[in-house]
């Protein structure tokens, strides 16, 4: 085979056989390929399209580039969830211990964030000596000890991904429907999932600014879980606001800690309720949690009862953080500004636009541009109001953490503007769009 | 400027603007941009197209980088020609000289063949001593003795095209018309050429196989021209069977030296004056040669009384290159198996599929695969029969050169498998199919 014949394929709009595509992806993990013939072949791709069944072949390709992680011998059905990307999205962290308190084992890859803020993570390393870099020894052992572990990837999952991955990013083949969902499924069917909960995020602060376009993404990522015999669930969230109140790392994880404790903002415990109810009816198998109504009071229930909490604090214990911290979050990194900014005119909110927050938390020093950037675990935004809400001239806006004054002069301009006031009512943004099922 | 943000506007399908080509052009040549930016950049350029003036600025672009050869102070007008690439195209061979013993100064830099058969350097080394690598004086020094030179290029004449080739090879993105009439003429523009005549070949031996599609690109030639102020004449000729009788380098040596005897096969010396006379036509700038029924005559003139003959004699003698063997041919390099093939059944020639005898020719060792392959200048085929002639079963068909027993034999099965026969009349195939001016 030429790869000369397979990008010229691909070119002429024709389907690549899988023989193709597992000899392409193969040959260029290998370093058998150069850069410049996978740049035109992601370059026909993104022109041309692929099918159903080609997404399916590329996304195994990628997955099987490098060894797929078997968790069965302590993990008899692996769920997994995976977030699209938002700002204030801490969902990880409250979701993982509350399933985790219903008796489902769960082991979870993370990543580190670009953008916004930083990753699940850089947010638990606000936590000292929370160790997200275990051996896959250590990994298992943890999943053993407390049911659950959030770390990072214990080998590099899908190697073909992270190739292709840089190249996108430096010839304009990233916003590509194929290319992102066999990425993002390439890693969770990698990582050894059985079932899969995507939230996959639509708005101005998410990579999918409209509904349209996240149903889409999520609707070839959910048929490319049933093509490869996984169980898919897909939820079509907002994300034209932040999801709760914090944003920024050490911010975060008080609120994800809040929540926890059965407290936390209403839309981000809805949220995670959402998250879990999906999560456990994927790892019943059609035989327990059936009823989502019964799955949700059991949530509830361990949410309230502290059970969830308790999960958290194992994990961290087990995974060498500092608990201590996770009882008096007054011990986590704190910024030496802060700033409280008020609402500068009675009516009702139209609008709290999230890139904006989300670009003003990444200009404070949460978020990093590129890879290898150091974060400030200690800045951040806290946003207390949600469209449709009315407001006051006065009240509380919002509140700015900051370690360095001119960035907080910016950030507060930045969140002005991102801010819009109606006389009349607003109708408030809904929390959930869709669920697409693929099991 | 950034090289991601160009490829994703003409990924999107807009038109680049002259300083983002230029930027582009001169940062790929200087070695700024990676081959991977590149080859995503062609692809997208495949896919999408370009406009007549993204076409033009990039032909400019490429043509700028390099040097501009300014022979303006020897030759006040420069005339150049160039073919598309055909079977047994020798028409350099007679139509320099020709034109030159009219009285108009002809200095051409040709290349090297891939594919059927040597180009027209590789034709000219077929006589002893001539020497294809001029330095700048030496090319300069024969355009003042002779007003004739035909050489190898003095100096790398359009950088950024050399790589692009090479890059285009590997990545599917050659038969594009925008880069392939941006290749072509920015070579023709850096050579200083102020009018071109362009042989556009049509047909199953030529790389555009429809008189559409060759018009196409001769058309995108001729605007590219008109835009960059050169005077530009397109002819569209037949290339569905060989051109004239002889293919392979020492024989078509042979051919074009009949040629300017006065002699040769009727088509060929046919194409050589409807290609001069062209040339006299532009070279006249309105003023000389406007009548072509003129031109014509005193070109014929010229090929009947020996003068074409002469000065391709001295531009022979002049590079160093053995005069006896243009007198007496047969000092050529010769062929060790010299076999003769004949018509096997009566009736009317219906194909001399001229791709077919380009690949046996070249499979005798005429032409090179790749770059920097030994050509074998002695081995070739003449064949007899052109679609339309009545031929009868024994008659002389063809006579194969070959200096290979088993590629004797293999030259022989191809070139049966090439002819086809009608038991009725067949019509002959014209020699040109349109003219294109532009000037």
């Amino acid at each position: 085979m030429r790869a000369v014949d397979v990008i010229a394929k691909k070119r002429d709009g024709l389907p690549l056989t899988k023989a193709e595509i597992d000899w392409f992806i193969a040959a260029y993990t290998r370093g058998d390929l150069p850069d410049y013939q996978a740049s035109a072949f992601l370059m026909a791709v993104f022109l041309r399209g692929m099918t159903r069944e080609e997404t399916v072949n590329l996304t195994l390709a990628m997955a099987h580039s490098g060894d797929i992680l078997d968790l069965s011998d302590i993990i008899p059905y692996a769920v997994d969830k995976h977030s699209s990307g938002g700002v204030g999205d801490k969902t990880t962290l409250v979701v993982l211990p509350l399933v985790a308190a219903c008796g489902v084992r769960v082991a979870k890859m993370s990543g580190r964030g670009l953008g916004f803020s930083g990753g699940t993570l850089d947010k638990m390393e606000a936590i000292a000596g929370y160790n997200v870099n275990l051996t896959e020894t250590e990994f298992r052992a943890a999943v053993g000890r407390t049911g659950l572990v959030l770390a990072g990837q214990t080998r590099e999952l899908a190697p073909a991904d992270g190739k292709f991955y840089a190249l996108r990013d430096v010839t304009a083949t990233v916003p590509c429907l194929p290319l992102i969902a066999s990425s993002i499924m390439s890693k969770k069917i990698a990582a050894g999932a059985n079932g899969i909960v995507l939230d996959v995020k639509a708005g101005r602060g998410a990579f999918m600014n409209t509904v349209e376009s996240a149903r889409e993404l999520a609707q070839i990522m959910v048929d490319i879980g049933v093509d490869a015999g996984r169980d898919m669930t897909a939820v079509i969230s907002d994300m034209n606001q932040p999801l709760g109140v914090a944003v920024g790392n050490a911010l975060e994880v008080v609120e994800a800690i809040e929540t926890l404790r059965g407290g936390g903002p209403a839309d981000f415990r809805e949220h995670c309720l959402h998250v879990a109810v999906h999560m456990l009816r994927l790892a019943g198998q059609g035989a327990k949690w059936t009823d989502t109504d019964e799955a949700r009071k059991l949530l509830e229930h361990y949410l309230n009862n502290g059970a969830a909490l308790s999960k958290f604090k194992e994990m961290v214990a087990g995974q060498g953080g500092d608990v201590a911290m996770v009882d008096n979050p007054a011990l986590l990194p704190q910024a030496a500004l802060v700033e409280e900014v008020s609402v500068v005119q009675s009516g009702h909110i139209a609008q709290v636009a999230a890139d904006q927050i989300g670009i003003a938390a990444s200009e404070l020093g949460a978020g990093r541009e590129k890879k290898g950037d150091l974060i400030d675990l200690a800045v951040g935004l806290k946003v207390y109001v949600k469209v449709g809400d009315r407001v006051t001239a006065g009240a509380p806006l919002a509140t700015i953490y900051a370690n360095d004054a001119a960035k907080l002069a910016s950030c507060r301009e930045r969140l002005t503007g991102a801010i819009t006031y109606s006389p009349t009512p607003v109708e408030p943004l809904p929390l959930f769009y869709d669920t697409l099922y693929g099991n």
